[in-house]
């Protein structure tokens, strides 16, 4: 998917982390680093978007997502616009003359979440120069700021990606997390990248993903640096055969003691939100391992750093210095 | 309606563009070029309205409308609340109260829209001296800054207003900008304004309106300079005699082929949103004669125009130099 | 209630007026007044909590408590983001959760309402260092600001609490703005507080609360110095023995009648909104005694007030000094 880079090879869009360089990930996580002032609130506000407009539409209601990309835009002073999306379908308007719409209305950068994978593709393929679109989730698709936080995440804790072996536990066919996850920490050069789930879970093409495929949870996690529950998505299963949630926690459920194969200074993470006692026990979910908070901070530095690179590739593009 | 306007004749709430003087018009007009500034993103904000309250209350949706005031007034610096009204009415508050309360929180300006006629000239007959209404559609009354947003348009492409010919299609019977259109051309001296529709989507009061009535669509378009297509109103249309959307097409939709008879050099608007295939053909909506998405542009300008006329007024008025 | 004191005795959430000293409720007062700038209008923004973020969680909805806190954070300067309730707990996620996650994303501080009486001293027992709490109201518990806003405009017009008797008249049983105001007006010393109501109306707990209890309307406004409808919260009653609306009136509706054996100069309040012709006449409610709409501005330089007031104390304790 070319359009997200321009000619140099640049971040103009940020859709998905597939087929992303080494070099270009890991300039997303440098930059990331360089906004954790944000973080750890010594510093307050960053005028790198001021003037600028940021619309948030999302199809889908996720608070934690969009909250974070709100604070983002926030804290690099830009203005947010909340589209109730809605209010706005209920007139029939086609999505390619929303788009046109809202664009009309000079905004500066897109924040898209839709349960259609290619929306925020499709709508970086029509944008004006100058125009940004951020994938917030598309469908089964990508989730691209999710595996970059998650990146982000293990990064502080262990340092170079080459020696690490990271599993990821659970649903992951219908899991467009999982998906963009496997692309970024392969493109960051993982030392191997596992998938633990029941047959029925993993998508028909995990062959050609690039990970090591494990039915039983205790091959999987042993020998771990990284361990991630992914949330069971009972609302995108329709179809799928879908086990009992007593019956997966008790194959696939994480504890403290079925962690016993990973190493032991494991971290294990989650994208939130969690179900407790159906993919992790609230015991390790808490416990010192976890980092599953640290993501959701996390978060609010990678999504400035995407946000300003995409700006500075737009702005220049469009022969503006901003 | 007066009460829009102070002793000195100047706009200190906006309602509607009935009875407005060709000078302020003009005026109305020449300040949002002031303001142009934002829109091709040579400026970024506009500092007039920092410390300034507007509060939004739509009592009807709309994305586009509220969305361009939200920034518009975010661009001149103020502080914007979108007050949930579906949430206030609940409590059985009237819609006085309601006005006196949200008044009372110290805001600077109220920007309405409600399905009853008359309501943002209620609002602006009891708010207090120093705070501002402006009219974001009441009924099949008035939305005089889409009117005035239309006429911005206009003058970019076409200069002066006297020798033009301009063709309004559509429903004119359910339609508020038709008639706020109506008004503001006249009042800007246009040479001629016509109405296009059948006789049934006509309002009784027509032959007051000052404008020539065709009920033939390729008559009513020769040699016109300007032609808006109207978004046909089916929530509005309870009672009236309602063509099927095929039928209505085949006589009064907008192609490229029945714009023949018009000039060369017209140009097409539509309110905004389309209708594709119904008001309007895909190809002209979408062609080079199409200036429908740079009236959603122009729409930031002209708002933040009437904001900081009518603040300018009402801070007069208090004593206050803001 | 010592969650909301820190340990030299300041004010790190605001919970309850219940249990606060003279001294911390009178130094609530006197912040609230240096602020009052904001209300005259000849200050516009107070840089106090530049750079901070302000959450809204509104279980229960709320147009007036809502914008005037949003207000008072935007007139300190602060990020203020409103979170959709309803939409986060469709995934399940429990309230402590979301705490925590909210937390995660570098908020400051949470205004708080919620149906169940403790759920802000819930919150507040669980956020990290440095993290206020503000309850804008808990069940039929507390609803401290409301009570604070209240004791202010009773100061700006009578001065010193000392010889006042003050009434409050109405639903005491169901409402958690009659617990506050007789916890903060007894903290401030006043002289006297009653209460007049039907028995049914009265809490079972009544007779610790400090009060003069009085069921008949006009015994009970006898020489009363500031009078308060409450407002009759239908929705908080069931099982409750309900009066018909008439019939209230009848017996507890206020107007300027019964009000003869008040003090001549005796205030008339009321927290909103009103339900007119049943706690309180229309005539009264809109006349010279009434400070109704007081009220509601005095709220945003009393919210001002203790948001700096918790912030100050909890950067200090986070060893900041923001």
């Amino acid at each position: 998917m070319s359009v997200q880079l321009d000619e140099q090879g640049r971040l103009q869009h940020f859709l998905t982390t597939e087929g992303l360089s080494s070099t270009l990930l890991t300039q997303i996580l440098d930059t990331a680093e360089s906004f954790f002032g944000v973080i750890d609130k010594s510093v307050k506000k960053v005028p790198l978007l001021r003037g600028r407009t940021v619309i948030n539409l999302f199809f889908e209601s996720s608070t934690r997502t969009r909250t974070t990309f709100e604070l983002a835009a926030k804290r690099l002073s830009a203005d947010v616009l909340n589209v109730d999306v809605g209010t706005t379908t209920v007139k029939g308007e086609s999505l390619l003359d929303m788009l046109q719409n809202l664009q009309a209305m000079q905004a500066d950068m897109f924040v898209i979440r839709h349960s259609a994978s290619g929306a925020a593709e499709f709508f970086a393929s029509h944008v004006n120069p100058g125009v940004a679109v951020l994938n917030a989730g598309d469908g089964w698709h990508a989730h691209p700021t999710q595996a970059m936080l998650d990146a982000f995440t293990i990064r502080r804790h262990k340092g170079d990606f080459e020696p690490l072996r990271i599993a990821i536990v659970g649903d992951i066919r219908h899991s467009r997390v999982a998906r963009s996850q496997i692309h970024a920490f392969n493109g960051l050069g993982a030392g191997e990248v596992r998938v633990v789930a029941p047959a029925t879970l993993l998508p028909t093409d995990i062959e050609s993903l690039g990970v090591q495929v494990y039915t039983d949870l205790s091959a999987g996690l042993r020998d771990a640096d990284v361990v991630i529950a992914l949330r069971l998505q009972r609302e995108r299963m329709q179809g799928a055969l879908l086990p009992s949630e007593a019956e997966y926690f008790r194959h696939y459920g994480l504890t403290e003691s079925r962690l016993s194969s990973a190493k032991p200074d494991a971290i294990v993470m989650h994208p939130g939100p969690i179900n407790r006692g159906v993919e992790i026990d609230s015991a390790l979910a808490d416990g010192p391992r976890s980092v599953i908070l640290e993501q959701v901070t996390n978060g609010i530095a990678v999504r400035m750093a995407v946000m300003a690179m995409v700006l500075g590739t737009q702005a220049e593009a469009a022969g503006d210095s901003a």
